[in-house]
């Protein structure tokens, strides 16, 4: 029996749209249930009893049963697919930018483009402007990383599109908006111009 | 013919443990190789050019391979055990855990721990300062999520000890020296004793 799925979300966060964008590549019909997280939609008691009790999106629910934590949804969605390398190696690989991506990659690079541009740089908190330029820096970082393993190679683990692609693409194609001048790194934009043109690609709102 | 594994680590790293312990639980031997991240011995140019790029500890050596991120090499060492479940919606699950671990617990109770215990306060730049409550309140909201999730179930994910008990259990365990009180969370206090009677369990130095 097929199961269904919905993405509990805000069409906002990249988080949220990394799920689409696996369902879209492996032809999943995927319901969709949006919250506005400025308006702490997700931080309703309904909210933290029903859905998430970490008060936070993207939530997979598969028919009844309820999956938080982005990267475990795509990999949920994925299972069986070639978007997950067969070879152990590679499939470990995948899992390190996976990885990589929530540790070292989201919370510079993503934070950022929601405080400059969602959040606004006056409403920021004096705790959240002090985390500026180290939020910067690691960002720098972290695209410094991927350029240099994009340049002898055309996805990120193993010699096809995995997940690892997938999940990294969503931050890093908007990364300007918080400041990381994407020119920069060609590596990357070459890339981006692979994953976009990946058969069933849909765009981010 | 079998692999030979080499853990690239900082003994009193939480993330280098975490695979000690995945490698001590499976039976499965590791030779270790030991540097001093104080002294900034991963971000040596032979270091990043030979082992990681991304100058950082552990990392996995798989004969003449390397795998950074300490949750992609436990996954590699479990994969076809036990410790990853055979159930789809138990395995992402675990992989939903792991993550959390990267992204909602470690960045908050383990650098807490580092700073205080291994740093000194005293020592800490004005910018880390600034950092203490928010990482304060985000390791707090994570242990009672922890505590929370343990309520009803003995096991992070399906009904038996996987690699999301594994990756939590060695900064949860220490989460004192962080400052976060274990007493208030009774569900963990009964978990951390669970992990520590798995046969094959190890102690972190």
């Amino acid at each position: 029996m097929a199961e269904n799925y919905t993405l509990h979300e805000d069409p906002r966060s990249g988080n949220c749209y990394k799920i689409k964008l696996t369902a879209a590549l492996l032809g999943l019909p995927l319901e969709t249930r949006q919250y506005d997280i400025l308006k702490g939609e997700t931080r309703t008691p309904e909210f933290m009893a029903e859905v998430n009790p970490n008060g936070r999106i993207p939530v997979l629910q598969i028919n009844d049963r309820f999956l938080p934590e982005s990267n475990a949804a795509c990999w949920y969605l994925a299972e069986g697919s070639a978007l997950i390398p067969e070879d152990r190696f590679a499939r470990a690989e995948m899992l390190r930018w996976m990885f990589f991506e929530q540790y070292s990659h989201e919370p510079n690079i993503a934070t950022l483009r929601f405080w400059l541009q969602f959040v606004g740089e006056a409403n920021l908190s004096a705790q959240q402007k002090a985390q500026i330029m180290a939020k910067r820096a690691g960002g720098a970082e972290a695209l410094e990383l991927l350029d240099g393993h994009l340049s002898a190679r055309e996805w990120m683990a193993g010699d096809a599109p995995s997940l690892a692609d997938i999940v990294l693409y969503p931050y890093t194609h908007v990364a300007d908006a918080g400041g990381f001048p994407l020119s920069d790194y060609t590596n990357i934009c070459a890339w981006i111009a692979r994953v976009e043109a990946l058969p069933g690609f849909v765009p981010m709102q």
